[in-house]
């Protein structure tokens, strides 16, 4: 395994290069990270429960047409993926009024917002993620205004289908974070949902309780991250067992 | 003149009523303020340049079918102007990086945008004019989609208009801001240019000596605004004498 060649490693992740040409292996590590890096830390079993939820997630969305780079699930902590090329912008859609929305916009944070409100932030660590508009994303080349338009579209279909999936499980979606890459196929390029959606690039409010079920347990020093990165797992039907000898399927842990 | 009834003072402006409904006087103060108005200064002069300036350049945009809120000249200070709905959005045309798109992009200043790129600001001086995208100006309803598609269709003949106007008298038009507001006309209703276009809201650099000719004068100490001003005025052939007796009529002062 140690053979095998690194193509990239990010804050979260390391994606290796994959079995055949045109695939990836992406590894979820436990690193967990906040404010432009400044604050590091190592919290065991994250890596798993964001693979695993990914993992879900993704299928689900490929399974009602929205596309991904997602092929399968390889173990615990590694799903091959196809190699796409990533378009440059983080992708927020929000619902609710939180984190730095809330802070630019003077709203007070828990605020529904008057519609679902699409962001994008130039991904350059050295300018700490600015904020840009589809003037920047066009006029840099970024991303074509076609593929503007594709990219807000499967946010849009991402958020619906996720929204409705949190409801039922009693889970607030205040707003996520999502990637996008263009897939080559032949002479056919088409944009997919790439990268991870899982608590870390989520928030997650607990409708009963607002308890906080995501990385803002770590953002603001909460504290639980693995306990509430479990029960969004819980709830979703997909938590392991601990004993790796039992998880060749998924097995619902009682409450 | 003291009894005039003060509908709204800025930062560099006060807005009177008007003789009739639906008319208000702008007055152009000396006051000179810059990063959220924690730099402030009284500039001798330089109200009365950027009221010549501004009719001026507002003058012609009339001529070319850019509908604007300018009727007619007062005095040395004082417009007329038609009262509008505020649209409480900063619009930013960029055609070289300067200022705050060379930071958060990383671009070295005085680097020509790949296109000429339109910006948003929010008008709230509490959150120092955040940047936001059509996203929240529309889902706050603070423009709908179609008043935003005007602005930029405005803001684009703008920019051609300007850009030409300088480039004939040897001034690099970088980038300018404008505020548009609402005309009500019976059921009507229209979206003009507001606000003023002076070297308060432009950036200008002299082509043959890379001079400033604009408030970074000011920004950053250099020294020398009003002449600058003066400059600007001087060239485009709007400079009055100091004599106010002589100002019955603009008076190309010979340099």
């Amino acid at each position: 395994m140690n053979r095998r060649r690194r193509v990239y490693e990010g804050k979260a992740k390391v994606l290796y290069e994959g079995p055949e040409p045109g695939t990836l292996i992406q590894h979820f590590k436990d690193d967990t990270t906040a404010f432009d890096n400044t604050k590091h830390e190592l919290i065991d079993g994250k890596g798993v429960l964001n693979n695993r939820i990914s993992e879900y997630i993704f299928t689900r969305l490929n399974d009602i047409g929205v596309p991904t780079h997602f092929i399968r699930s390889l173990n615990m902590r590694e799903q091959l993926v196809r190699e796409v090329e990533i378009i440059p912008i983080e992708v927020v859609v929000r619902n609710v009024a939180a984190g730095s929305i809330a802070k630019r916009l003077g709203i007070e944070e828990g605020t529904p917002l008057p519609r679902s409100i699409i962001e994008f932030y130039y991904k350059a660590d050295e300018l700490h993620d600015p904020m840009v508009s589809e003037e920047h994303i066009t006029a840099f080349g970024w991303a074509t205004p076609q593929e503007i338009d594709d990219i807000m579209a499967l946010a849009l279909r991402i958020n619906d289908f996720l929204t409705g999936l949190f409801l039922g499980v009693g889970i607030r979606l205040v707003d996520f974070k999502v990637e996008f890459g263009r897939l080559y196929e032949g002479d056919m390029m088409r944009i997919v949902l790439a990268d991870e959606i899982s608590p870390d690039s989520c928030r997650l409010w607990d409708i009963a309780t607002q308890d906080k079920l995501d990385k803002d347990r770590f953002r603001r020093d909460l504290g639980g991250l693995v306990e509430a990165y479990q029960e969004v797992a819980r709830r979703l039907g997909i938590l392991f067992e601990n004993d790796p000898k039992k998880r060749s399927g998924p097995t619902l842990v009682k409450s």
